[in-house]
């Protein structure tokens, strides 16, 4: 009886308190309340919403669900980057090492493709033998040894959240910012940090398009890692086209490789390093985000980022030697160029249609558990705003076989528009959100991209 | 995916189409939909709504996952009655046989008690004996040889029908105008009916209480109905207090005993011949509704009326001695009168908490399967409007042991309201609704009850 009274109130625009959260919870664990009566309450979440205090309730329930990884006996501070998901964002597999070298620990839980968006997990696994399912103890240990873990959601870690998850995720009540606030911050929080820094993707390849929804999310965010005592900064970044030009596992992961040598393209670059300051100053190790950024530089140019990366690829059973030579990653049996249909200014480069592209290939999943071709994908140069002439090269496609090369070329010919005029893509970071306020992001970075689009 | 792509559709507030209704009910009996994936669409129904098409669409595609009475051979009419609930409401028990004996069938499909209302099934397993699962093989004979059957709903008919109600009922969308028209349409029409009269309650005791959400309840069915080419006129009547005096499961019987031989309380016969005539009348057995009233009370006092309930009876395995001694249904071994606390007016009788007090008497169910005790119950004389004087009896309990004589106290004490000033209950039968549309009730019955008002 309590499951459907608290889906009546709920239903009817009322409040569930925090006891009664956590007793839901515990039920649901329990098999007291069915998955019928969950998915009802999580649609009228949807429509009804959730206040700060009942977010905040739920966050709780879900996190003492499962256990926490205690790292409070480290020396350094400990933080992790979350990202809302997007096509071609291979930042956490720059940025995690990139900061273990600098004296932050960075125990990051991840996860798999989901719909259009590729996960970092899948991206991993590109690596011959690497292991992303670790104990808490061994994620402790590697932490306390690295500095840094990169693995999935472990059974022990907020299962109320896995189940509620996967719920959701057939029921189509995935995009209920308060369901997404307490989903990530119940995870994030057992992994015992001191900071978080929020990459919430704004634009048409984004969960959430809209810069509203973005900053809405952001603030429910900050303020719901406020009340955990967890500091936490959010950027908005663009999702209107993929971050970098690789689309696809093993391709990604190579291109997050060439970032750590100081030769990734300057978008992904950019964000790294927006959300690495942020990290850094939150955790100390740097006085201001500038500074942090002189940091990450040098780490990367003296090859120390590059280097924590091996290690922590040995450490979890892969192949280390990919960190100087990424042709051992699986490579596709078919490359294709793609070149431009007519000459004109590229308008759009969809990151919807360029993700169910890589889907297409077999390079991610239609449904959980499927398996995936690591090998697929696509590597994108051109950016919106550029001058492209007919018959150039505007991207490669990597496939399995003909079938999969002609899959891609229908893929590109939907997600890449070339116009008259030239349209101006969203600004690359917009916003910074902290427990202060929204602004208008001020980095370097910034302004130097309006500078460059004038 | 097709469940997904159309739960996340009516959330978003577009259409169903008919063959998607059809894909999807089909599809959820052979479990490739989820419970979960149900529920959260009906959720989604519940805030969006369904528009008149979808409405046919969802009620067609529930009434071909099952089988159907086939009555077109019968040369008499076949008319249903169906209410969408009350306490103290046994009009089905007094009507189908009286009907049956005016020459129109009624092969009558009822519920059990839900929520705080009583069920047909419920009230007639109080007769020792009685069958009311009989097969659509059975049903159609029995309505042949003697023109009525009172059964459950068969698990040849409507299966998708029964496992969403199973569903709403547990998570909290019953209160859905389309779905609570799709749910019993696709019931009734499954009965090969060719006519349909609708009791649609209103007051704090009806699971719709308002007589805007009554309405539009009514005009949804009527026009299901002649989409189905099956005539429709609803009555909306008085759910602000119970009908009649006995509220209990074996009480209701012998009040609607008592109602067959002519001596039933004035409110139950109002809504009886009421809902009666309506019947005739589309039925083309009376010419109108005034010809139909005096031919119901020739059939009561004739005793061909209960003579039709022992055949009834008899033919579905129960005892039918009950019809002339109503003292050999189940007795509570308990019985105590209620009194006035004070003087004054009755101002409510709340049929609300009457109906959970014969829950907690043990005469209704918690949860379904409970078994039920048919003996206990309330006997409830007064009516709102009423003057009472302290320690006059106002009521009676009957009850299983001291336990319940005190639970039945305290309902009672709920339930009964004495103010200083007399206030005016609800119009008995308010409104009638048919293809033509909405019209206060003009019968004889409302204007008599009026002018005793004043």
């Amino acid at each position: 009886m309590l499951a459907y009274q608290l889906i009546e109130r709920k239903r009817d625009g009322g409040r569930i308190a925090p006891g009664e959260w956590r007793d839901l919870i515990t039920s649901y664990l329990r098999d007291g309340v069915t998955d019928a009566q969950m998915s009802a309450l999580l649609m009228a979440i949807f429509f009804r919403g959730l206040d700060r205090d009942e977010t905040v309730a739920l966050t709780e329930a879900m996190l003492r669900s499962g256990a926490s990884l205690d790292l409070s006996h480290l020396k350094v501070p400990r933080l992790d980057k979350h990202s809302t998901g997007g096509v071609g964002d291979k930042v956490s597999l720059v940025l995690a090492p990139l900061m273990a070298s600098l004296g932050v620990a960075v125990p990051m839980m991840s996860g798999r493709g989901l719909g259009h968006t590729g996960g970092t997990l899948d991206k991993l696994e590109s690596i011959r033998g690497f292991r992303t399912r670790l104990t808490l103890a061994e994620t402790r240990a590697q932490v306390e040894r690295i500095g840094c873990a990169l693995i999935g959601q472990s059974d022990e870690i907020a299962p109320a959240d896995r189940r509620l998850y996967a719920l959701r995720d057939s029921t189509a009540t995935v995009e209920s910012i308060p369901l997404i606030a307490a989903s990530i911050m119940s995870k994030k929080l057992a992994e015992g940090l001191t900071g978080l820094v929020l990459d919430i993707k704004r634009g048409s390849g984004a969960f959430l398009p809209t810069v509203e929804r973005g900053l809405e999310l952001a603030q429910v965010m900050v303020s719901l890692g406020h009340q955990h005592g967890v500091p936490v900064v959010a950027l908005l970044t663009a999702m209107d086209r993929p971050l970098g030009r690789a689309c696809g596992n093993a391709l990604e992961l190579e291109e997050a490789i060439l970032a750590l040598h100081g030769e990734g393209p300057p978008d992904l670059m950019r964000v790294t390093y927006a959300l690495g300051a942020e990290m850094m100053v939150l955790g100390g190790v740097a006085p201001t985000r500038d500074a942090a950024r002189r940091a990450m530089e040098v780490a990367i140019s003296s090859g120390r980022a590059a280097e924590r990366f091996r290690q922590v690829i040995e450490a979890q059973g892969g192949d280390p030697a990919v960190v100087e030579d990424p042709s051992r990653l699986p490579q596709g049996a078919e490359c294709e160029l793609f070149v431009a249909p007519r000459d004109g200014f590229v308008a759009t480069v969809d990151p919807r249609r360029v993700g169910v592209g890589v889907i297409e290939l077999g390079g991610g999943r239609s449904r959980p558990g499927d398996p995936i071709d690591h090998s697929v994908g696509f590597v994108i140069p051109v950016r919106p705003g550029d001058l492209v002439r007919k018959g150039e090269p505007m991207a490669s496609i990597m496939a399995r076989d003909a079938a999969g090369v002609e899959a891609g070329r229908r893929a590109l010919r939907d997600a890449i528009v070339i116009a008259d005029e030239a349209e101006y893509p969203l600004p690359l970071i917009s916003h910074r959100v902290t427990l202060e306020g929204v602004m208008p992001y001020e980095g370097n970075e910034q302004v130097l991209e309006m500078a460059a689009q004038r």
